[in-house]
């Protein structure tokens, strides 16, 4: 169906990104936004705005309900979820799809199915993806956890089927410890999730996380080339370029060719990014996890890709998305994205949302920024702390890395701690310099002996 | 040389473009500005600034030798003119030279030979490059001047050889109106150019002005394809795109290989422009002239070839530009540049500079913005009214013209009146959306029977 009202259920820059998507389409857009959000910036520039709920998320961005009613009141036809929020709610899904509205994601089976690690990782396999060695299926008797464990060796990883955000995942070095360690991922997996299943994965250390862009139309998969994100700390990314400075063209071959062929196996449709763990030293490959939705990072795969991937969601939700085969996306130059947060890294990246006094954005050749703040604007404490996506894109990586540096040197923020100052020691960082951080490199090594290390 | 130290000879958004460049470079930026300039955001962001003169653009930006005694004096290595004031000017490129000073444009017999346009018309003769049919060689006896007149054909054009700006330029409709027009244009391009010589071009109506970005390296002139600016009032351009909508592949083939044959005739170095009249109903083209500066325009040409033409002026200066080939170029997508000034549009355009109030800017993918400008700024009365280029880039045009309708309906100025009305009416006009517009539309058709189309 020809869409022409979509209420965008989500806030801060992804909902601005929404908005602007909508209206270079023409469609109209209503901004759902809790009491907290009333006076920002896509509640501005939208067509017209909603209320759903209290400041909390859970009052209101996270309320399926008052979000399906909000949609039906304001006479919206399609419901854009972002990120985060219920944008990976399979339920939620399939209660736009029985009110007679069209989420702009994928049904709630595919959700759900991608949103099982365990049931995800048995999709990977079928589809020949690689997946870490470990347990087939859910493991909770000892004796065959003790056998799954001796064929993966240790360390090993204890995850939770339902999980997320590290929650119910363990490391466990040793057999003796194998047993507890087992009941208690178990128990906290069943506290955080309704949903006690776990499995047993080989332990992989200084991996690179890359991840594949994929846009399935429900009967091929193509992909626009993959993002490199190993600089984070406690699992949330805090840089992201495209393409890796750290594998081959043959393994970037193999990978996007594998991302393919798992949104095939599922008959994929929409944005989603497939996520891998990399040990740069063997160019191997293992499939971790399925995201349903765009990410935080998709600007830099638009950047370089040159396909607008928002616009593109809107548009196959809406039957109308033009033709576009593999061979017509060219995945050219080099694309770097910096999150600016409000947080202090000295105090071990600890949110810290304020009253923003000043805030001049950079810009010039290759500067993109994606923000949802302007000077005077009061962060309300209840949502994350990304201020701003600083993008810069260049002819090669060397061109993106100046253009950034030149970018985060121009950028002026006041009222709150930023990442800023993170990200220019970072850019002046030889392991970053030659693509050798791997994810736990912040903790490990550049804040090592830092005495919030414990924070990464 | 290598340059370490580059002194920025211009002002507003173009002088800021330099630093950003330098600042790519690892090069410092040493801004020169007038005692009008002091407080704009170019001297902020410079390394270093230097007062060069009082607010007139006589009393500063064009006294070449305060601009370098000013360079000297702050130890730079280098100048770079940007557009407009010194940046054609031959005498100040070999007064740099003279003084030890890199001149970042062409060497002045380059400049000279290019600036005078009966005598550009002579190299492009020599090179293939169609010119308008017109005299050889400059006209001054009436008889020869009824000769060549004959062979062209009425109506005509009467043209300065050193002209600019329309000035000791005149269209003769019939042969009795010849001899008169002839020594009113001698005597007009006496005053203003200190040099009568004129010659005669046949006069085409309704025809489209698209150039081309070259740039060369003393040996080989590339291109980075054409721009379109037929939009345009007095001669005045208001938006350039790029690739024209205009013209056919085969023509635009024929164009680039004109303009680089016209730029390795001269052993052109760095960047230029080499502008021509298309005829769209006889898809036949004319040279016109050649720019030997950086164009207010180049930002379009950048987003769909991915080179940053100032980066690339600075390091051939430099000597250190990376190699590059033709092949290398690859043009993609369509971009578009609509300038925004502080000019009221049904006033016939009449600049009004002022205080800016307010200047939000818009933002989002495929949008950039080079403007000098911020919320608070005075502008001074001495200089030219642009307030910023929104410049729209998409994979097509009609993804780069709902960029650019988005990207005006974000941006909000007060203050003073600008052009982002008439470039929103502009970009719904049939004529302009099926690139149908000559460079007289505004005058002709658009505003036809406007009070002020005198104006235009």
């Amino acid at each position: 169906m020809a869409l022409r009202r979509i209420l965008v259920a989500n806030r801060g820059e992804i909902a601005l990104r929404v908005i602007r998507a909508c209206r270079d389409l023409g469609i109209e857009a209503v901004q759902a936004h809790s009491t907290a959000d009333a006076d920002t910036l896509p509640v501005r520039l939208a067509d017209a705005a909603v209320e759903i709920g209290g400041p909390k998320a859970t009052e209101s961005y996270l309320k399926g309900d008052a979000v399906i009613e909000a949609a039906k009141r304001m006479g919206a036809d399609a419901i854009h979820p972002g990120y985060g929020f219920l944008s990976e709610n399979a339920a939620f899904s399939d209660a736009c799809a029985a009110a007679g509205l069209v989420f702009i994601g994928p049904k709630g089976s595919v959700i759900d199915l991608m949103g099982n690690k365990a049931a995800a990782r048995d999709v990977a396999r079928k589809a020949g993806v690689p997946v870490t060695p470990g347990s087939q299926d859910p493991v909770s008797d000892p004796a065959e956890a003790l056998k799954v464990a001796r064929d993966v060796g240790f360390p090993l990883l204890i995850k939770a089927s339902a999980g997320g955000g590290g929650r119910g995942m363990r490391v466990v070095e040793s057999e003796d410890k194998l047993k507890e360690t087992l009941e208690s991922a178990a128990h906290e997996a069943s506290v955080a999730f309704g949903d006690g299943s776990v499995y047993i994965e080989k332990y992989l250390s200084d991996v690179r996380h890359v991840e594949v862009q994929v846009f399935g139309d429900g009967k091929t998969t193509l992909h626009f080339g993959e993002r490199d994100c190993s600089t984070q700390r406690r699992h949330q990314k805090l840089v992201e370029e495209s393409p890796s400075p750290a594998i081959t063209p043959e393994l970037r071959e193999a990978m996007t060719a594998a991302a393919c062929a798992l949104g095939d196996q599922v008959g994929y449709e929409g944005a989603g990014t497939v996520e891998f763990i990399v040990d740069a030293a063997t160019q191997s490959f293992y499939f971790i996890e399925m995201n349903t939705r765009i990410q935080v990072e998709h600007p830099v795969s638009e950047e370089v890709s040159r396909v607008d991937l928002v616009k593109r969601q809107i548009q196959h939700a809406g039957g109308i998305a033009p033709a576009l085969r593999q061979e017509d996306i060219r995945l050219e130059g080099h694309s770097i994205e910096c999150r600016i947060n409000a947080e202090d890294p000295e105090k071990g990246f600890m949110p810290k949302p304020g009253r923003i006094e000043t805030f001049t954005l950079p810009a010039g050749p290759g500067i993109r920024v994606d923000t949802h703040v302007y000077p005077g604007y009061q962060m309300p404490p209840f949502y994350d702390s990304l201020l701003a996506k600083v993008i810069a894109t260049g002819r090669d990586r060397d061109e993106a890395l100046a253009r950034m540096r030149r970018a985060l040197g121009e950028m002026k923020v006041e009222g709150v701690p930023t990442t800023i100052g993170f990200h220019q020691r970072l850019l002046d960082d030889p392991a970053f310099l030659e693509g050798r951080v791997h994810t736990r490199y912040l903790r490990e090594e550049m804040y090592a002996g830092h005495r919030m290390q414990q924070m990464l």
